[in-house]
């Protein structure tokens, strides 16, 4: 699939409004310097060139010692490679080498990075997908990369319903500590921007067309704040106008970039299932929230979770899936938040009893803590149901219980 | 747990309103013929005895050749049976022999009928149990229990959402030929038997009180229509009031004589989810219905379904998980109603398109029906997922894909 290029490349710097440049951290620019500055130029021609393909990219990429090394090929050699014929001369001519300048020299001047696969800055998780862009254009704050990263994406028609969680989810995430990737799409993908932006973290958003272009036009406002305080990437090149095939294929970055995704709401035919289904193939973890049946924006999630992605009733169900030193970090910071009372608080004068019994490293049996707390068995049953499912104990075989430490 | 009984015995034919005696089927009165008499009233009496609970009958029915044999044994016998020192005198001098008497004359008079545990009419699938009842009262048609039964379970305070979709579900497995069996409560239970009555199908209502007993008394004219086109059925002996711990008792036998219970709403705190637990621990298949997570009602089968119950998005994910046999004779019945094509109609000219080209015995990949079909990639990903969901296709590894025969 390649990228429909609409505007002139002397449109770049009028390309994206407001000043952008100022917003750029020093350090990325010195990131930046490390990496060959002839070696992205040769990158970017290689993604300009009309016939290459993504499957021929990441073949030359994995094959070349260099992906410069294109450029003075024989055509027996780029045949061999499966190039077709009719890109020889373009290549040999280098016909595409003077826009990929233009492209250079407008990043440079208005803050655009360039992540070049397997370069400094290319985020480590992407490079493991079956295809990952040869070059990613960024727009911000590249040390957000560095944070685990959670894809929270759905529907551009979502309900209230949709909305809200998709909005809290991202903030109860973001808040500890948790980047949330985005399509910056309307509906969902915009919901979670937002949410992430309201719990004090970063977003990353990937787009579907050049990352001077604002799409769509009424998120021009969250464009800007993204870029002050999170980070906009794509790959293609700037001036690609959002043609509807982008954004399939934008969404495995989404994805790629993420330990897991969340689908939040999407109808039957929602672009979100393929995003789902990407995940699964990149090996992430599938979230999904549920919904009422009756919601044709539900069906996708709760299809998913019929599929095995697993049910999310709050922040606490991603955490668990994480890997284990990122789940501890999120564990300590949420130990240290003073909010942490009122929830024991909130427990029943019976259950604080109960929990007073158990311990968190020796078992106990129903029937003792039965005799012990003076409670009836149906009592007891359902206080213990109620304090498993608030992640207060835990069940075990043979009707033992123990306490969780939260 | 034992039964409270308020009622005199001589209450008994009055407890009931409504002549009963007159929709019993001969067959059923045939069938109790042949169980013993004597050893019926001897099971009642065990049951009425205060000090001898549950664990102890089914200990007592293990061990002994007939339960009448407790009745000539001595003093050391019984207390090698765990059996307490004050019970030895009410079991030598038969003191409940009386009340079971009477119990068991009322019962032939009032028609109502005795399923004794090993005894002819006793459902297989609740022996299975880990404590089946030893005594069980019914009243109506016994041959429903002939049926596959699936349990359908909830809240007693549900939403309108909830309402729906347990008469919807109740509904779609009864004209399917699956019985369905709930605990006559307010909301959810009644909702179930009301749509399996809607269904055409019949239905079995497990009371937590004496069968004689109408409870709640707003489910009168409900209990009626159960026993003119279902079945009754009570282990609490006839006047026995509906006491509270009696609902988590009863709710063994729900999910004992099904193949698996859906639990449909249930807040954080329902009964509902202990019979989901006693489902699980007697190896029942256990669904749940979502909903949205703002409802605390769906609380109960969004964590259920977290813990490993499967989300049910119609009836078709219910029949996935029976048996084989009865699976099969459901998809028969299916297959000749009249309603099929127009769901083959309801697909788009390019989905007909696809399923045309594939095969229900052959793979074929993703590039050749892309190529073959003349649609794009993520045309056909969207498309094909939408088939998938839908029941035509399968995706097998290796991105290839067959068509499923429905």
């Amino acid at each position: 699939m390649t990228a429909q290029r609409n505007n002139k490349p002397e449109d770049y710097s009028k390309g994206f409004p407001g000043a952008t440049a100022n917003l750029l951290c020093d350090c990325q620019i010195n990131h930046m310097q490390t990496t060959n500055d002839s070696l992205i130029r040769d990158a970017i021609e290689l993604t300009l060139l009309p016939s290459i393909g993504r499957l021929s990219q990441n073949h030359l990429w994995k094959a070349l010692r260099s992906i410069s090394d294109l450029f003075s090929m024989d055509e027996h050699s780029l045949a061999a490679f499966g190039i077709p014929g009719e890109a020889f001369s373009l290549i040999r001519s280098r016909g595409c080498q003077a826009t990929a300048s233009e492209i250079f020299d407008w990043g440079r001047r208005e803050g655009c990075q360039f992540l070049l696969r397997g370069g400094p800055g290319y985020p480590p998780l992407l490079e493991e997908i079956s295809d990952p862009p040869l070059i990613l254009y960024a727009r911000g704050h590249l040390e957000v990369l560095e944070k685990p990263c959670i894809a929270v994406v759905g529907t551009r028609r979502p309900t209230i319903y949709g909305l809200q969680m998709a909005q809290g989810i991202a903030s109860d995430l973001s808040s500890r500590g948790i980047c949330v990737t985005s399509g910056l799409a309307r509906g969902i993908d915009a919901a979670a921007h937002r949410g992430c932006l309201e719990g004090g973290g970063s977003t990353v958003a990937v787009l579907g067309c050049g990352i001077d272009i604002v799409y769509p036009k009424e998120h021009q406002r969250l464009t800007q704040t993204i870029l002050e305080k999170g980070l906009l990437l794509s790959e293609f090149a700037p001036g690609t106008s959002p043609a509807p095939q982008n954004f399939p294929v934008r969404n495995r970055i989404i994805s790629g970039l993420a330990l897991g995704a969340i689908i939040v709401e999407a109808s039957e035919y929602s672009g979100s299932l393929i995003t789902a289904r990407l995940a699964m193939e990149q090996n992430r973890e599938v979230f999904a929230i549920p919904g009422n049946l009756t919601s044709p924006q539900s069906f996708g999630p709760n299809f998913l979770i019929k599929q095995g992605a697993k049910l999310v009733q709050s922040w606490r169900d991603i955490a668990e899936e994480l890997p284990s030193e990122i789940r501890q970090q999120i564990l300590i910071r949420e130990d240290s938040r003073p909010c942490r009372n009122p929830e024991l608080e909130m427990l029943s004068e019976e259950e604080n009893r109960i929990l007073a019994l158990l311990k968190t490293d020796e078992t106990m049996q129903f029937d003792r803590i039965c005799r012990t707390a003076k409670l009836s068995v149906p009592q007891l049953s359902t206080l213990l149901l109620h304090l498993e499912m608030n992640g207060w104990v835990r069940q075990l075989p043979g009707n033992l219980f123990v306490r969780i430490r939260k």
